[in-house]
């Protein structure tokens, strides 16, 4: 069972590189390409944002900063041990489905092969240097697909906007404008569609506070996504080092039981250039 | 520089499974074998507890189990969220080289590369059954050795000793005896030298709430391998999984800053028996 995603993301990546899979392959053969065919042309990207209490969280009526005390001193017992107490959706996290569906997988309850799987990559940030609202639409995933070829069965999808480089301004990446709404970009719903629902893929992440826009606070992305079972990936930090397809995920979210989301490592295998 | 690790990591694999590098190789060359040469051929093995409050717990004086609460709920604003607090040595995480040294590196501060790389495993279950008390021996890791080659440089060795069967009995878990003593089996400080020292690896894991045994109440292993600036891993599950030699980890662990170690998602890459 759990090769089964593995074989997928092998039939994913090569659909991913441009190269069809074969018709029909259900990814048992062994005509897949390699991930790591040449480890020295491979580079591990770090995806995570360090989790302290700076980072600017999502400004929920409930949410509050990270904070940690010690448990243990150096120089009074000859170890260092703290404690930290934190929201789920915090940093760079994974959404659970039980985000926003009643039903749906908790944290625990995502298997170690659904986060792990081809990253397909689609920038905006042009749009978004005009557009705070700006979107990721279906017709952008079309274009994509013309030059990268079709989004692979089980990919996991990132969307770089370039909100990223607002991370050490608080304000600059909540971006509230005169009448209390938040406005960053993120993605579609029609985007979101093709994605989830067409494309079958695992996840997607984005580098803002949330899948959906600041402004779409009825969050449509959230609630699509949720209800067919797939998490997200908030807060994702250097996006703008993955080529737009052939990178590789391990998401390593913390399984915790009856979570809404957990603190994640994420880190991204990206082939180098010849 | 972080391909460095993949390179060194990629070698490392070479003789990992008994074939051994180029002699000189700086792990430079395009001869290194894949990881994933057939993906159809690897199985991904989830090392990580779920972490709740039922975790058997380092016993510490201020130590205290998983916490966690409401911040939203479905029934009255549409979504679930929730907020935690644990000590970062709880449930499956990584001991960062912080917490047994002054002036080591604290969890931000080792980097993605050092948390991947190809996993060595020594099971000393056999022993541990008549003996809680019982160690990995730097004689252990040479008879490994005569068996399945050199540990690569680089290696990150995991220690099997069974003691993951008492997970859901914390009593049983910890083991203190009738003076109060803690008995649970881990790392000799000979094997921990040669492995750390001798071999390079890059840290050590075990099935078990220390890589120190219980009654090694000064942490000679701990002390050693923050004094070098490596991370250890406990409480790791499904050890058992794994084959001596062949398996690629990638150690997902959360990178709290200042933090003296932190909650991880630990994936295996297995290769399939022919």
């Amino acid at each position: 069972m759990r090769s089964a995603a593995l074989l997928a993301a092998a039939a994913a990546l090569a659909a991913c590189a441009g190269t069809q899979p074969p018709a029909g392959s259900d990814g048992s053969g062994s005509k897949l390409p390699p991930y790591f065919a040449d480890p020295a042309g491979w580079e591990i990207v770090d995806l995570t944002r360090i989790l302290d209490a700076t980072v600017p969280f999502w400004p929920g009526r409930t949410y509050f900063p990270f904070e940690c005390w010690d448990l243990a001193k150096m120089e009074e017992v000859g170890a260092f041990s703290r404690a930290y107490r934190v929201p789920e959706h915090y940093g760079t996290h994974v959404d659970a489905p039980a985000h926003f569906a009643t039903g749906q997988a908790t944290m625990e309850g995502i298997p170690a092969a659904a986060l792990v799987g081809p990253a397909v990559v689609f920038d905006i940030r042009a749009r978004v240097a005009a557009d705070a609202d700006a979107t990721l639409t279906a017709a952008d995933v079309e274009a994509w697909e013309a030059a990268h070829g079709r989004v692979p069965e089980g990919a996991i999808a990132l969307l770089l906007t370039g909100w990223g480089d607002r991370w050490n301004d608080v304000a600059a990446y909540r971006n509230f404008d005169e009448k209390d709404r938040l406005r960053f970009p993120s993605y579609g719903l029609d985007a979101a569609r093709v994605l989830l629902v067409e494309r079958n893929c695992r996840g997607l992440g984005v580098d803002a506070l949330s899948v959906d826009r600041g402004i779409d606070d009825e969050f449509p992305v959230h609630r699509l996504g949720s209800g067919l079972g797939r998490w997200f990936l908030e807060n994702a930090a250097n996006l703008d080092r993955l080529p737009p397809a052939g990178a590789f995920l391990v998401v390593g979210a913390v399984p915790m039981r009856g979570a809404s989301g957990a603190q994640a490592r994420v880190l991204a295998f990206v082939p180098r250039g010849d």
